[in-house]
């Protein structure tokens, strides 16, 4: 058992909070018990969305889930992905594709993949929120600073808790005096953006910097029960996991890129990189051809926060459509070492909630010596 | 109670590591029932360690002790500092005293504090060894790679275990084959040198890697019973602490700083620098002016290991002579945002034994639902 404040809050009965861009994965994730939580960045058609949500208010036997949007506190330059690309320089698109030549990465064929992901504007985040209100998800997660004000009191209207990540404990108090409910204490070894402070003094501070009303979970290096109990043992109510889910069977639905799993599976906890060329901010990826690229002499500097992912979006979508397990660009945490095979979502949920438990019960050895 | 089979293999009543170059801290961790380790980088004087380690054997009420000593596998450039200066270009001598002098730091007085510090010299740390084998240490410790097949064999016949610092569980891996006893898995948020790979991750990485027979001590972001706990959790059969040790009155007598306590209480988890600066490998750092300059504009690259050093000793010297708190040349890891007031080590050590028995009580009702 995981039993902390938390399950009796969401209805759930382990307090595993599931990240994932898959309807399939967050799905099983909620009827093991945990609460997936569907990211909604991809969704650049709002009624895409809207259909994604229904299948999941069908498909998950009435238990609860959740959904992530991407709301910068700071609005960027708004516009369609054909304005914005007037701000991207000639000279980065060139060095991309000439990148990718070298890579042998192919172009698409005519009049594929053409258009950036636009879940990184503003716009697109508010609008994801106001589908997911049609539906019935039971937390709004921001995973870019604090929501604004009418959207946390929009959710809160609809019983539906707001949880915002953080990187560091004075961006949580900041969190919190603005309304949010549930902080997730993201360290350095996560996947995808995160700070410079590392879980194991990042998580206690942050527990303790919002004080004990304020429950925080702990997201950051967790694929394996035993990180399970280190982030509750820290102060975390519980725990906040993304990567590990890229590595289910259900995440096969996506179809992101065929040579995805090869790559995954041989990687090690030292290959990933914390680069901006993701989105324009320090986000950590899957070490690459990609990635050297753009560490190698000569590279662009990447541009801002929305423009860097319209700029290698096209690049995103040659390289899944290419499946080289060399070159890839996939956000994933340090935890990817302990990615070694495929498998189910409600195989990997046993096996976390398994370990814990042993956990729990070699510290009270120790504890009782 | 905090009891795993390190406690009985070293004598000890818990499992908590001490590293620390004052003898008066590693004194008081020994007899509080931890494991006091000497640092003997700051030794350039073979008598003067002889003389430390003798009262060391004085002062330990016979409780064990350790000592740490700098020893890179690849052997650098030897030679004395006097030799060593001339691979120092002058603009890097040139660009610190002006940097120095645009803080506020004055030269040292004619005839004080020219002598670099000799302990990174493999010459100088194999010396370290043959000292400490005179006295009773009961576990050789060293910072920096494998030890040399000979140092190693050297303990063992006088009965003494080694132990080695990881960054990478390939380089645990590695340490393992040449003969090391235990694995310090020294995470990022470590102070001093550390790796890419956060405690998170590293930790259980390097236990399932060595495997059950090879006890590791989780190192990097330990200064609470909390993260005592997590450590444990994650598989470490204790855990090895630094930086929390320079915040006890019993370092006072080291004097090293005369403005380093307020430094240190005022900082928070976000300000430290993992730079190249200290030593020529990537170490962790109190941020401070000091920093700041060599990650402004115009710095010069830092030296490679040990030139840097030799570079930066007579700067420190005249850091640490002129007490600016706002000018800090201190290694030290982001537990520093916890470091809030001066106390002695017993009551920090029984801090860390209750918060841990707390923790596992509370992790118990978690797991009992």
């Amino acid at each position: 058992m995981i039993r902390t404040a938390l399950c009796e809050a969401f209805g759930i009965d382990y307090p595993i909070f599931a990240f994932t861009p898959s309807e399939h994965v967050a799905a099983e994730v909620s009827k093991a018990g945990g609460l997936g939580v569907l990211g909604c960045v991809r969704f650049n058609d709002a009624d895409e969305l809207d259909r994604t949500l229904t299948w999941m208010d069908e498909n998950t036997d009435g238990k609860p889930y959740g959904v992530d949007v991407v709301m910068p506190m700071k609005v960027p330059t708004e516009g369609t992905s054909t304005d914005l690309s007037a701000y991207i320089p000639d000279e980065h698109t060139e060095w991309v594709d000439k990148a990718l030549l070298s890579m042998g990465v192919p172009p698409l064929p005519e009049g594929e993949g053409r258009e950036g992901v636009l879940g990184w504007l503003h716009s697109t985040a508010r609008s994801h929120v106001d589908i997911a209100l049609q539906h019935r998800p039971v937390l709004i997660a921001n995973a870019l600073g604090t929501p604004p004000k009418d959207v946390i009191d929009k959710a809160h209207e609809h019983g539906i808790k707001v949880a915002a990540l953080a990187g560091a404990p004075k961006h949580a108090v900041s969190h919190v005096s603005n309304g949010v409910d549930i902080i997730v204490a993201q360290g350095y070894e996560a996947g995808g953006h995160t700070g410079e402070i590392a879980s194991m003094v990042l998580q206690p501070d942050i527990v303790d910097a919002v004080g004990p009303d304020v429950p925080v979970l702990g997201a950051g290096g967790i694929g394996s029960g035993r990180q399970i109990a280190a982030s509750l043992a820290l102060g975390a109510q519980g725990v906040w996991t993304g990567s590990i889910w890229l590595g289910t069977s259900e995440y096969r639905n996506l179809n992101t890129h065929a040579g995805w799993e090869s790559a995954f599976t041989r990687a090690t906890s030292a290959d990933t990189r914390r680069m901006r060329i993701y989105t324009g901010k320090p986000a950590r990826l899957l070490k690459s051809k990609w990635t050297d690229a753009w560490e190698a002499e000569g590279s662009p500097v990447p541009l801002p926060m929305p423009l860097q992912n319209l700029l290698v979006s096209d690049a995103h979508n040659r390289i899944n459509a290419a499946g080289d397990p060399d070159v890839v660009a996939m956000p994933v945490g340090q935890i990817v070492g302990r990615m070694n095979e495929v498998r189910p979502v409600a195989e990997v949920m046993a096996d976390l909630i398994a370990e814990f438990e042993a956990t729990v019960k070699r510290l009270d050895a120790i504890a009782e010596g």
